[in-house]
């Protein structure tokens, strides 16, 4: 979460190296403040060395004759002067009774600190908060300053180096406050004549567009004590002289200026953006500027959102709010992570964009093995065909399948000669799916609301049985046609608890997969039968329809779906009956708790799509991978043969980078105690499978689970791996409901229960969260604290048991 | 152009700051590697300071007992102890003779030097370069080091610093280091047990996968020079002992390792590229290992490119490519351009990605502004959509069109009632349109050899007239159809020039335009009064049709066409007729050296689609522009009227953060030297319109392009802003034809006419391009040195001539 107040101009004075005069430009810019007549507050979060020798005291030693107008504060103090972090193992070591602050807790009490300072705030006030030694010194918990200080997001000025080698320093120190997003309003540094890195710097940056201004340094050192105290205010009051007048003072009109820019920008942004953008899925007659979101900044789960309906100048006008759609179900780390950061930057600075066919790079390559050998398409797949996003790459998967049946249908490879039977192909799929928005994979999905004028639903799709938590109990809904098929008749199965029904082996005996099979191999044969089209392909989204209404099919359904299309004539290796595409955009690598929706089914797809969150929640890419019998079907001698699609972004090695390291993050988390907290909670009888790890699970507390689904308001709840949604009793349910929306439109404000709250700055958070009709669904990372999960749990039960009041 | 040897393993070695003991543990490296019978090669670019102390010095005086197998370089030498920048400018003012050299023959005089090393180099030698101060200390041109030596890409051993403040100075020069894509091998830093600064960045960079070594810090340097040398020599002795035993052993057997598994690396990756990627474009059929381009890394417009048929082991491996395809057509600025990593580091250090619809953020905010106001949407669009590629963009563009039309004349939004009238709209466009790959865009297309089983031509396409240059002549050619309305019939017209050719409002009278008008209404006439679709769109890629065959289109044509489309009843800012689309995917954002094809035709569209050069050519994304008449008919209170199109990734603030920086890079460059350069030798006759701003011109010499135009194997040729392209005379043209890749085959080998090539390091370059059938073009960035235009123009004529003997 950031601060920023109207009322309180804060920078963070971070120095290009140790010893560079950052205390003492920042004791400049605070006694310049103070001449100017305002209110000034100097922070030293955290302090090494001798006391006598301390920031702040230097800082008030040489205040001036405004000095009254300043207040100094530190919040934690280490006597040796070294590194805050070895600063605290040293005195840890020493026997004294120290409490390291975790990240957390330090930048909570760090923005506590400066909230209360705010609201003591007059009229007009600036604050400059010291950090320690250089931008990556470690800060008590070990953490490096830049990382920890990220969620304040405060503007940042920068000391520069004046000293030999300070140009590098500064520029390298410039980066690594860039690589974090930092606001970097200012760089200052000493008017050294010999080196004269301020003339390079000013040059360097003006091209940037940084503001760069040079001082002149401090008289030598004189060894009296006395003399030297003399010299020093001297000094001063020739940088800052009661004129007002010189570069110290035009710095401080400079970050003034920022400040203003900036409340302005904020300011101005939602009635810019109801001007100039075009939202996807947004009926902009519905939105007025205080419906908008400002977005300022972003970190781990957290939004940082603009405010400007306070009511108090003294309040920060940034907020956080919590990121409960996970941005559209692409989060898996957090907002800015750090190392996606660093990798986006090592492959752009390595390659740009270079292009693909024919061609290879190491980015893509790894990745490709990765995903193929030892990712989702480990056992089956064989190839890896990369695309810009899910719906991209679901238009490569049904191009892929479609050809792969046309070509085994035909015997041969004749396009020309078959056009009207090959566009004749269908799809075979489920009531509610949806595979993207580009008209192709549309086309693949029943007409409905989000279908454009060009839309032509070609294929059948089936009425799933699904599964649901009402009232405590796991429920498997039949739809009427299979209904009808049981022995009772009854739609509505108690199938005793979530464990048991994912696990599909043991299911697929049961008197319930019988009725299945029974039921798709007549619907099956009335469809082929029929005048329709020839299906060509079978393309589901496992385990959950995501867009059609977070629609958790019976895996039991699917799976029985899946073997009779194949039938038994499967040859090894080959496709048979139709070639199987498994979208697994939304439920794939471990949105769902597991890598892949496969082990759930028990069955391999012939081609599979992935995307959201293999990129870690940053930059669209998407796989299309495929078996190699489905390869097969376009490797011949002649290129039009050939797969003819790809986009000029393919592969691109920033996306395939990003995706590696993201890939990588995860593997090492999957072994993490929150997970196997998380899991521990859901372990369930006794399963079927020799080993658990093919187990459902969810990062939500099961027993809250439970209890929300037994709500009055509620009609039915789900929860697997990260996802959490809840659908609303609401008889005019659909798309175009808004009852979701209008029942939890509370969460969306800043009220937490929680305070401070478990969030990085301890600010209440609001919930930003999405709807589709009647159900609301919460999505969290897979690095997600258990204490924020529970604070939002908490915050959903809140909301709900005041609604059903 | 990077540096490999098999037989000469090459580091790079970098301070974290100056006086971090880089000289000091160079030479211990120097020593080690010659202790294990090495033949070393030590070379100190550019040195400053006393001779004495300079660092060769230093490393010849403790080369230790194996000395006589090391060899030291300088190669350029400056007296003052200042950085080289400084230096160079100091020695010049003091009215010495120094030549300063530009970045681009200082890399080459390196990379000379290097490669004349090498070929000097035995059996396995290692070679150390030493840079000077910090990893951004400017070198001789001004220029930071690491962006002067990256065009060499050699591998880096980062210095550490082991003070007060080196954990940050340590990590920030890895950032920047990262920031330009360098490998760095291994980080060294002297053992300070005071700040113990090695503790911590061993396990820092444990964590990041870098491997880190601390050496023991010499001792106190001693004021005698005899008995300092001779402690400095103890020193060496007990860090690089006989035995060969030590940490210094294990660095060198650690970089000695990864030299060998780059080698293994890039030798394995045809194999396993082969083995798991699917290409897009690409018969898999067709394609050898041997085939495959293996990108190593890229810088300007040079891919650095593994060969690893060299007959000489002491030859660079790698070696450089120009990129001649722009990497299909999306790179502007070059590969790797710094300001491109610093705007995605910025923004992924920000945001991350955020969730777009109702919401806002600056990036996305600040680019669709810039495109609507003062970009190609200026004067008529009113919002930008932001979506992936060009191919979801022009979706977008479709269905937007449609929808417009629909509402219109149905006088309402019902699109319940309409669906099979809706669905039968059509699109009115050009015979050789390409629009993207997806199914609804390829729609938008005639059937062709790259469409899929599904694809279906919704529409009416015409056969346009051409622009083509034919034997130093610029000739429209006319379709049979058109032709014969003509008085003479006759199918090919001189049309003078050029530049007349593109002044359309000076056509706009001419007996062509009339014909133009007559055929155009007449043909539509028949289309709406035909059994076919209603035409509801009209869809163009203005100018040129990229991917049909770099087809340039007569603009008199297609701006007649539209107005014919728009009639005479267009009210103020509606459009009329039908909505027109402008797909500039490709023609846009100057790659014809315009910011937009709308001022060469002289009418605005009512959408328009940018993509490519949009994000500076390194990640994918794309916006669709439309016009208030446009947006409105989406605008109602009803959420299904919205646009219900929307990508996760949508408006994803990395993408418009690089494309802000990318406009404005292009805007300073627009008005460069260069440009204006070039523009003045394609100056024409007198124009009709009062300034010259919107004539076209173009990068490429107009008498080269004449010259080629006049040979033998040439049909025909078109060049504008980067964009050359060479019809070849071929009689089975087409697709499918592959002719034009085989006549130009060997302009891929690396035997430039030039050497020193002025590719940065001088080394000669081969030229990487695609093929369209019988179509061979070329594309320049829009920052591509003269020298290099130049050459690769030489290479083109050279290969085109030797092939017409």
């Amino acid at each position: 979460m950031s601060l920023l107040f109207k009322n309180l101009r804060i920078h963070q004075v971070f120095g290009a190296n140790t010893d560079v005069g950052k205390t003492l430009l920042t004791s400049a810019l605070v006694r310049a403040s103070a001449t100017n007549g305002n209110s000034v507050f100097y922070l030293k979060p955290v302090s090494t060395g001798p006391m006598e020798d301390a920031d702040d005291e230097y800082v008030k030693r040489f205040a001036g004759p405004h000095k009254s107008n300043i207040v100094t504060d530190c919040l934690f103090r280490f006597g040796e002067p070294v590194s805050p972090e070895l600063a605290a193992r040293l005195a840890l070591n020493e026997g004294k009774q120290v409490t390291i602050p975790t990240d957390s807790s330090f930048v909570t009490t760090v923005a506590t600190h400066i909230r209360k300072r705010a609201t003591q705030s007059p009229q007009y006030s600036h604050m400059y908060v010291e950090t320690a030694g250089g931008v990556h010194s470690p800060t008590l918990s070990g953490t490096t300053q830049l990382d920890s200080y990220r969620p304040l997001f405060l503007p940042t000025v920068l000391i520069g180096d004046s000293k030999l080698g300070g140009i590098s320093a500064t520029i390298s120190s410039y980066e690594s406050l860039i690589l974090r997003g930092y606001i970097v309003d200012a760089i200052l540094l000493f008017r050294d004549e010999y080196y004269r890195n301020w003339e390079y710097l000013e040059k360097y940056f003006a091209e940037r567009g940084v503001h760069v201004s040079s001082l002149n340094p401090p008289p030598p050192k004189d060894s009296d004590y006395e003399k030297n105290l003399r010299i020093t205010e001297d000094y001063y009051q020739h940088l800052v002289p009661s004129s007002k007048e010189g570069t110290i003072f035009d710095v401080i009109t400079h970050l003034d200026k920022c400040h203003t820019r900036r409340l302005e920008e904020l300011d101005s942004m939602p009635r810019r953006t109801l001007d100039t953008i075009w939202w996807p899925f947004v009926q902009h007659g519905h939105v007025k500027e205080q419906d908008i979101t400002v977005i300022d900044s972003a970190s781990s789960d957290v939004f940082t959102v603009y405010n400007r309906g306070l009511s108090s100048s003294n309040t920060s006008l940034l907020e956080p709010q919590f990121d409960g759609s996970a941005s559209w179900w692409t989060q898996a780390l957090g907002h800015a992570h750090p190392s996606l950061t660093i990798a986006a930057a090592r492959a752009a600075g390595r390659y740009g964009h270079v292009i693909f066919p024919q061609a290879t790079h190491l980015p893509a390559l790894k990745l490709a093995e990765r995903l193929v050998k030892d990712g989702p398409g480990k056992g089956w797949a064989s190839r890896a065909f990369f695309s810009d996003d899910g719906s991209t790459a679901m238009e490569v998967a049904i191009k892929m399948a479609l050809r792969a049946f046309a070509v085994r249908e035909d015997g041969g490879l004749a396009p020309e000669q078959e056009r009207e039977k090959r566009r004749n192909l269908g799809i075979l799929g489920l009531k509610g799916s949806y595979h993207g928005d580009t008209i192709g994979a549309m086309d693949a999905c029943e007409e409905g609301v989000y279908t454009c004028e060009w839309h032509e639903g070609k294929g059948y799709w089936l009425d799933p049985p699904t599964v649901s938590v009402r009232n405590g109990k796991t429920i498997i809904s039949l739809p009427p046609a299979i209904a009808s098929e049981t022995s009772d008749g009854v739609a509505d199965i108690d199938s005793g608890s979530l464990g048991s029904t994912y696990d599909v082996s043991q299911r697929l005996n049961t008197p319930l997969a019988t009725v299945y099979r029974k039921y798709l191999e007549q619907t099956l044969e009335k469809i082929q039968n029929g005048n329709g089209r020839t299906l060509g392909a079978l393309v589901l989204e496992p385990i959950v329809m995501g867009a059609g209404g977070m629609i958790f099919v019976d895996p039991l359904f699917q799976r029985v779906l899946i073997d009779v299309v194949r039938g038994s004539s499967s040859g090894i290796g080959e496709w048979s009956g139709l070639p199987v595409v498994f979208d697994e955009v939304f439920v794939g690598l471990y949105r769902l708790g597991l890598q892949s929706t496969i082990p759930l089914l028990g069955v391999n797809p012939d081609i599979s799509v992935n995307a959201k969150i293999l990129t870690g929640g940053l930059v669209p890419m998407a796989i299309t991978m495929a078996s190699k019998s489905i390869f097969d079907a376009f490797f011949s001698d002649k290129k039009v043969d050939a797969l003819l699609h790809g986009h000029s972004y393919t592969a691109y090695p920033i996306g395939c980078e990003i995706a590696n390291e993201t890939l990588e993050i995860i593997d090492k988390m999957s072994t993490s105690k929150e997970w196997s907290d998380a899991k521990s909670k859901w372990v369930s009888a006794p399963s079927s499978s020799a080993d658990n790890s093919n187990a459902i699970w969810s990062f939500w507390d099961p027993s809250f689970v439970e209890s929300v689904s037994k709500l009055d308001v509620v009609g039915e709840v789900m929860a697997m791996g990260t996802v959490f949604c809840v659908k609303l009793r609401d008889e005019s349910a659909g798309y175009q409901s808004h009852s979701a929306e209008r029942l939890l439109q509370s969460i969306k404000d800043t009220v937490g229960s929680d305070n401070p709250s478990p969030a990085p700055g301890g600010a209440p958070f609001g919930i930003n969260f999405r709807t589709l009709g009647n159900i609301a669904y919460f999505m969290l990372s897979l690095n997600t604290s258990p204490e924020v999960i529970r604070s939002v749990e908490k915050r959903i039960w809140t909301t709900l048991t005041t609604q059903s009041k």
